[in-house]
């Protein structure tokens, strides 16, 4: 029995091996194989992108080729995209020894979880009950990266303290739960949210909080010397912020209505996006001595303008309303960075590694609020009979404003309970043993999981800078 | 009186303080308070993107939502978007160690200057004098943004030597001329200018250059080991230089008009940068010894193409005359940053960090010379009546062309003009030394006004790399 | 005649001359009047950007601008302009001393070869028989971009030693013999390759190849040194990759037909090249000790799956047989790292600095081959009669599908051997000793032709840094 306690313990205490070797490579290619196979099952080409196209357009009057939502959706579609793969990836760049990882494995899971996001959300969106078949088209693309980056907020948070084994379960099981929430969100309870604040950022947010708080690693100190940027990894985290910022109207725009929608939540997101770094620049000086502005407030909480107008973003509420979300956005996404990441560290076990609460969690329960706000004051006088039921009402003929604006807040709390519950389930999942993590002197270190030949020469060199003087030192003592 | 004098002469000449914790935050929340305000009270959403848009549809005959202007420009807002906040961003990285404030006051004053430029800009060209507001949709969003692109030329020639205040009082200002001289250029004397040589180029190139002429520091040169490049931030500068370069022909297309007029300046646009690339490593490596190539050269001068292109953009110049001004452009920018930036450094006391005189001011006049040399000649014979009347007439049935070129002379004449006047009002302005600006001896030093832990353990390590020969040899001295 | 003997060997074996001062300014002046010169010969505009186009819409019953090609097209061509000067621009930065030829060459390459590009296209391809002159528009601009990646896959294998003057030869070469092999495979033999699997990626593959193999340097090994990256190169590199990756769908689709066409090459794109990352990642992860990923695999072998989907592009292969497709090339391109590249340094004399025999010359065998089988399979219960016609046989209303699938199978053969013969040509004429290529020691070094004030500060630095100690302890040592 001892033996068996000593196993156990073992299993759960014991050094970690953080070799991939056989695991990585297992889960890439059965979990491809799988995707093969039901990609061959359920998924075909949308009309729109089928051969059939031209019959098609016959038979539906479409008199031209530029209908095809393809030239709709295609220019937001490459923007959100960028965003997904070099956005996310380079703001994550921001450890001064963990950019391979963090553009890396954003990579990987982003690729693998948009695969399983076309089927989950085909199952639940879209299949075709004639032929149970997933149609893929421009649309489904586009949600696929929404999907995912649900799943890469969530990274955030564990950023430089996970496994990409681990990282590749949570996106799985995130993916999953994702699909069903929006499921819920949108198709039950019809709330509106064009730019996902609640369905992608508030669940992805929460969902991340809650598996970094399982995870939570008390001698997380013990790899403090990397828990920082350089001055280069802070420019190519810039990077990815700005491509965030400067793409965000598509993110916001890219599946709303053909026409005044779309056009719409551009300029909202536009203004929001505008109005949010003017305060972030303001509190982040007025938080530091000498009014010294962080590199940290200006490449996360610049953003938050765009994940608080999501839900809103093709709602009629006026250009300084915008503004206003922008601001308000601003000044709770830096004050979190200042007073609530170390407080939540300290105080509540969550080691947030990017902040995402304050970037993703907070600002998306803002831009909720709102959603369920601006869906309370619609009126036919500014929108008109019509447009009132495009932009809001799906058709629900019989709603009135405060029941869609009471549908909105229940749809926020939906995005909020799946995240933490979620996150509960698979962040106790990830605290089995046999995932490959590091130690917690080997967070954020590339060198874990990367091959990295740099590095030595470097640390050699500084090594040599700092020993010289000494040793110097030290003989003369020794002489004199 | 000697007690007056010297706290006169302590407030022009005291040491100067760069803690701006008070007046940073300060004119952010004012200024975007009064946005909201003034927002309120002017700004609307334009017809087509106002929930309205169905109505206005039947009302016009317009059959389909892909004719909404949404679909002709959004493409090329987001390309014209990303030139001004990565692209300019990005190259204005490449000072060793300002990246942070090349990058970061890029994305401050862009975002601070477009909230004012869409109410500036709608005052003069688009206020409805029916309800006295302005209707905002695609169109003013990408005139927003070619706005500040005006203001952050005359950044590139401050950069490094200003704070963040004077930053944004010299955009506030440079935003209202900016509408100012655009509106007399393009609504009064009607001169065509559809990519901005002359309204954007010239008007940004010389507005900056005299500011800076006005805030000539005699002893710029106690910054001097920080006025140059590492060998990474160069290529962050070159990340710059492909955005603006790749863009460009949608710089100059954005606001064309629908169909050939877009069509014809992605064309002339693309090939006149093409050749400019070719001209500007022919004149850098006759430049140089053993004819190595400089960075400088191809960060910059590369895209004198495109800038000189801007004017005539839309005409009928023919694919080979484009060709002929991206050789010129190319030739001249090379030359200025050569020969021209040392002698004006030296001699006319105007320190010109980013080289704008080259890049944009020259390529600029060059630009605005083009688009009046072509205008006279074009003929009924090359544009068709219909199409003369489109391109460049603006239907002005009465005009001779020669007419019209003397106009298009006219405008460049106002906007140079406008940008020295202009310059010397804003720069004796920024004189006044309540502005935070920094000691001539921490120009070009993140330091002042950023948060930067890195660098301290990077000048420790290169200090000890240089002291400690140093050490032993003196050491070695002394004890022999 | 010892003295004949002895030139001639000079002339062969002396040192070499790397001083381009003279040579480059005056082939690029030289060339770029030529190009002039032809421009005005021979380009006009395209009636859709020709100021007659309104006209035009009347004659052709075209009812709005928006059905100009400008607008089917535009938004794909900026994805691919951005990925040529972008995308393999930062890609060829991945050397940790050659980050500025690498994207400071192709950007002289690209912008000179994209000129003569559109000359020659428009020759072979669009020469108006009526007046003897090329119309260009969207299309061709796009085609001059295809064309250009052709001979930067060459740049590729050659990367770091040979000269700019060695590359201009090469691109102007290499464009030439690009129009007319795509020519006789497009044109003559009537295969499809919208993406340019064959075209592109397996002519520029086998023609840098051979290129890089009768440039053989035996003695490489002396600049062994720089032949490695750094951390932050490899960020840099990684930019690029993203590029390439994200962008690739509009590459493939970007002279697809209207339509169903584009939208069906962006969604087979899309899912190939998310199949291939997972695929890169668990051979990368498989090969190494413990696991540990590498950054060149990542680097390219994810973009395997933009490639093989190349010439399959617009075939309705279903999505799963794109994740096959995807999935082999991933396997196949990381195979080629692990395995063959050193082999074929080893064992074949061909020095392949960028691997493009696994990223291009490889996967584009894969696709020409997918392209032959899927094209044998092809039917009219898929397509449609209309959709069979239009996607596959060009209008060849005889041919049978074998048929077409042994055309495309001679397609594939004709690009592997152009870019073969074409290889040994031109590599023949690059071995002459007067294009100032740099010795073998000061390969892969950015010093040879670009002013590079950094390095010899970081250079010292490090020296300094291994000398000091040494220097101590030899001084101890004699004092002792």
């Amino acid at each position: 029995m001892g033996n068996c306690q000593d196993s156990c313990k073992n299993f759960w205490c014991g050094p970690k091996n953080t070799n991939v070797r056989i695991s990585l490579p297992a889960i890439c290619f059965i979990w491809q194989i799988a995707m093969i196979a039901l990609f061959a099952i359920f998924v075909r080409y949308d009309p729109e992108a089928d051969a059939h196209w031209t019959e098609y357009m016959h038979q539906n009057n479409i008199t031209s080729n530029i209908e095809n939502d393809f030239y709709y959706r295609y220019p937001s579609f490459q923007d959100v995209h960028v965003m997904i793969f070099m956005g996310f990836g380079l703001l994550f760049t921001f450890l001064k020894r963990y950019s391979f990882g963090g553009v890396g494995f954003n990579f990987l899971i982003s690729a693998f979880g948009l695969q399983w996001a076309l089927l989950m959300q085909g199952w639940f969106h879209s299949l075709d009950s004639t032929d149970w078949t997933i149609k893929i088209g421009m649309k489904s693309l586009i949600n696929a990266d929404f999907c995912v980056a649900g799943c890469l907020i969530a990274f955030g948070a564990c950023l430089g303290k996970v496994s990409p084994i681990q990282l590749m379960v949570m996106t799985l099981c995130g993916v999953s739960l994702f699909a069903v929430e929006e499921y819920v969100i949108l198709n039950l309870i019809h709330a509106k949210d064009t730019g996902g604040s609640m369905v992608i950022h508030t669940f992805g947010g929460y969902y991340g909080l809650t598996i970094s708080w399982i995870l939570y690693r008390p001698n997380l100190h013990q790899s403090k010397r990397l828990r920082g940027s350089s001055y280069h990894s802070d420019v190519f985290a810039m990077i990815g912020t700005l491509f965030l910022w400067v793409h965000w109207p598509s993110f916001n725009s890219a599946i709303g209505n053909h026409g005044d929608g779309q056009h719409r939540a551009v300029i909202n997101t536009y203004l929001s996006l505008a109005a949010s770094v003017l305060t972030t620049f303001a509190v982040s000086s007025l938080s530091a001595k000498r009014g010294k502005l962080s590199m940290v407030h200006i490449q996360n909480a610049t953003l938050a303008g765009g994940v608080a107008m999501g839900t809103a973003a093709e709602i009629m509420v006026s250009p300084y309303s915008a503004l206003v979300v922008g601001v308000c956005s601003g000044i709770i996404s830096t004050f979190g960075f200042v007073v609530l990441t170390p407080f939540m560290e300290k105080h509540m076990k969550i080691q947030d590694t990017c902040g995402i609460h304050n970037l993703h969690a907070m600002p998306g329960v803002l831009g909720g609020a709102v959603g369920a706000v601006t869906a309370a004051f619609a009126s036919t006088s500014v929108y008109g009979q019509e447009g009132l039921m495009h932009a809001i009402m799906h058709g629900f003929v019989d709603r009135t404003m405060g029941m869609q604006a009471a549908h909105q807040a229940a749809g926020l709390c939906i995005a909020i309970i799946s995240g933490i519950g979620g996150g509960a389930v698979v962040g106790c999942i990830l605290r089995l043993p046999c995932w490959g993590d590091p130690e917690d002197e080997n967070c954020f270190d590339d060198e874990v999981y990367w091959e990295v030949t740099a590095t030595k020469v470097h640390i050699l060199a500084t090594r040599l800078c700092c020993w010289t003087p000494m040793l110097i030192i030290n003989k003369f003592r020794q002489t004199d």
